[in-house]
Formats: C-alpha cells, sequence, structure tokens
C-alpha cells in the first residue's frame, strides 16, 4: 500500500486538494507498485525505457484536504504483453472510500518502439499475466 | 475554441507534457466554455457556489512539448439537470489528434446541497439540454 | 529534519526537479517544523488563522531529480513577533548541498488582522525568540 | 509585457493563488523576454542547450486570485556573461503592486559546460550589457 499526506499546495479555494492531483498520487503509487513487483521505473528511466500514459480515469467520492493521509491501493488489470492495465483504490484513515482509478500505460524503448515485458522482464510479465484480478 | 501553449514547468523528465496536466487543461477550457453559456465561474464562487468533479478521464494520443499550442473543443454531453457531462478534444497546431477528454462535474452550494440549474440559471439549463452532441 | 522523496511529475523536461518546486518543499518543511514547535498549521487553518508568505528565496547549488531524497533541515531566523524568518538546508543523501532557502511569513486572521504569537502562542513565541541561529 | 491569467488550480485552500507559482509565472515571463530579446528558449533546448536556474526570489505585496489578470514586466540587472540577472514586477488590471522578484540563471551545454553568449549570441550579450538597469 501507498500513503500520500496530501500538501497545503496540493489545495485549491475551494478548500480541498484539487482533482488534477488524483492522477499525480496515482503515479506515485504506480511507480511504487510496478518497483515491488521488480520493474524499478527510475532503472528503467536511466536504462532509456519511458513508461507513457494511454489512458487514465478516476471517479471521485469524498473529498480530501490539506493533511489528509490517503492510502492507495493498486491493482493489476488486463495486461496484453504490451498495455498494462491498472486499478486503484484509495481510502482516507477511517477507510472511507475517496475514490477509484484505472491506468493504462506502454513501455517503450528510446526510439518510442514498444518493449517486450515478455522477453526482458519474464519475471514481472508473469506476475502481471497471473495475479491480476478485475476491479467491481 | 480554448488554447493553451505548453509551460517549461508543465514537462517532464520525459522531455513531454506531464500526463496530469491535461485534467488541467480540461479545467481551464471547462471554465471558459461554462463562462461563454453564462454560467460564470468566478461569479458562482464568488456566491458561495462550487462545482466538484466527480469524474474525470483521458485518452492520450500524441504527446505534446513545451512550446507547443493545444487547442480544445468542449462538447456538451450528458445532463442530468444534477450531472453535467463535457467531452473534450485537443489537437495541435498541425490538426492533429493529441487527446480525448471526459468530465463529469455537479454544482453545489457553500453547505454541499445540489443547486438546480433548471431553477437557477434556465438558460443555461435550456442550452445544456438543447445543445448537448455525444462525442464518438 | 524533513525528508522529500522527487516525484516523476516533479522533473521537467532538462531531466531535473523543476526550480519552482523547491519552494514547495520549503513549505512541506515550514509546515512540519512550525507543528514541532507547537504551531500546528492545520490547526491554525481550521481557527481561521493563515500563514501568508511575504518573501521567498532559494540558491540552487546542486540538481536533483527523480527518487532522490531531499533532506531538509529548517532554522529560525530573525522574528520581530509579527514577521517569521526561517532558513532551509537542503542536503542529497550523499550530504551534499542542494541549495539554501529564506522564507518569511506572518501569521493573520481571517480578517487579514495579524495575530500576536506573544499573546496567542507563548510557548512558541519563547522557542522562536530564544532558539533562533543566523545561517551564514 | 507578459500576461497570465490566474487558473483555477493555481489557488489553494487561503482562496489565493498558491505563493509558489508566482515563480512559474516568472519564468513564463522570462521565456517570453529572451525570446523576444532573440534568445528564443526552445531553440536553445533543441540545440542541447538549457538554462538553470541558480537563485530565484519573489516578494508578495497583493494576493491575487482564480481569474485575475497579472501583468509581468521584465527589466535585466547584472549580466557577467555567464549569469544573468532578471528583475520581475507584476501588477494587477488597477496597476496595483502585486509583487517583485529576481531570478539567475546560466547557459550551459548538455555537458553542463558554460556557453559564452558573447560569441554564441553576441547580439543579445550586447542588448543585455547595453540595456540593464537597476530596479530600486
Amino acid at each position: 500500500m501507498y500513503r500520500h499526506i496530501v500538501q497545503y499546495y496540493e489545495t485549491d479555494m475551494m478548500g480541498v486538494t484539487h482533482h488534477s492531483n488524483y492522477i499525480r498520487f496515482m503515479e506515485e503509487a504506480r511507480i511504487q507498485y510496478l518497483k515491488e513487483l521488480g520493474l524499478d521505473y527510475l532503472r528503467l528511466e536511466q536504462d532509456g525505457i519511458i513508461s507513457p500514459i494511454v489512458h487514465v480515469e478516476f471517479d471521485y467520492r469524498k473529498a480530501t484536504t490539506f493533511g489528509d493521509l490517503i492510502e492507495i491501493n493498486v491493482y493489476p488489470g488486463e495486461f496484453t504483453g504490451i498495455k498494462l492495465t491498472l486499478h486503484y483504490e484509495m481510502h482516507n484513515r477511517m477507510g472511507e472510500l475517496i475514490g477509484t482509478g484505472k491506468s493504462v500505460n506502454t513501455f517503450v524503448d528510446a526510439r518510442m518502439k514498444p518493449i517486450r515485458l515478455k522477453k526482458d522482464f519474464p519475471d514481472v510479465f508473469e506476475l502481471l499475466t497471473r495475479n491480476r484480478r478485475e476491479i467491481l
């Protein structure tokens, strides 16, 4: 599980966390999730491998604000070998649902050619294909 | 149509506009769109009426980077009287599709009670219900 | 000491942490520093007390990037009873100096009237006036 | 003169433009200022020349918020041939002073070696050395 404490600069004049920031919290959680699976984003970047997002969405249920703890769970969704779908659930300290999200990303090399996780990261490929679970 | 020029601080180390920023560009375009319809966000805020986002999504087709012009068209989608769905199409200077988005927002007063556009903004309600067009 | 891990979305196309973000890291460190002194920013905000920044500056020595740890120390500077000056030193994991900063903030109530820390937060006032140390 | 309209996502829960954003507005104004002088930041970047900020500061006089127009004037300060100091004055629509800023930046190539503006951009060097004016 990933934890994010809402910063003052992440709030807006409505007095709550600006909705765009949840997309950033998803990125934070995704990077940690992939790292724990053995896919170190930082190492990938250093190898010239980048991971463009092709789709993102979020459903907002309950607002958060400055100082709030957001607990984020990431669950693997569909994985085609090229496109990886991830699902996100965010809860506050009281266990209430803050919102749910979804992202789809790919992995490409410096020339924007897709990399094959199956060949280059067989363990991760195995984990992602076996472990996935559909949310909702 | 709304225009946004990508700022240097909106790029990331991948060399392109960070994906979370498109959610912000959608907000910029939405605010102008609603203003042109007669629903001045700024005035709403001053009256204590706020407009929480309950859903947002974006499909990324083509990257942009520092200095790029993004042209954003907003189209009305479903409008239930409480929830307003808007669709977004973003193109670059060459007319290429950068991506498409969707947002759903509501309108509530200071006590978080939904406001009835039909009663309080009949002209906007009329426009939104008549004018909407489904994208795709 | 406050710790910040640089997020992917905090980098720019130069491949490093965008310079504006250090001002935000200073805010994160300042809020924790004041909280540890007994001046809980979150509680202040809930009481309608806000803390506008009137001056900020930063000297950049060494770049950081995605995944880097930034260790931030905050030191009290001049305190007039109304204006509080704080100094910041940021180091990376190797102990190298990333940069130094300075901020000046005030404390005002909902009507923008300055609050007197001496009267309302005598312990904090005492700490801030006794404990301060000039950097450089 | 450069113009920035404050976006909703640039405000914070204090109801005003978050102070860190003025550092970003300075960047926007600086890039336009240098471009008008003939130093196209976008072209520089494409040539592998980057322009790290080594110092930044801002004095806040009057808050702004969502929808406000900020007019930014940039004035050349000291120019050593390597380090360029720029001064900033921001005013609102009523001509009131919002704040003043200062930045110092250098120009380096892909290997982080300083480039000599005097040799590579003699016209700009000439303009910057002749034209400068001290603020305050």
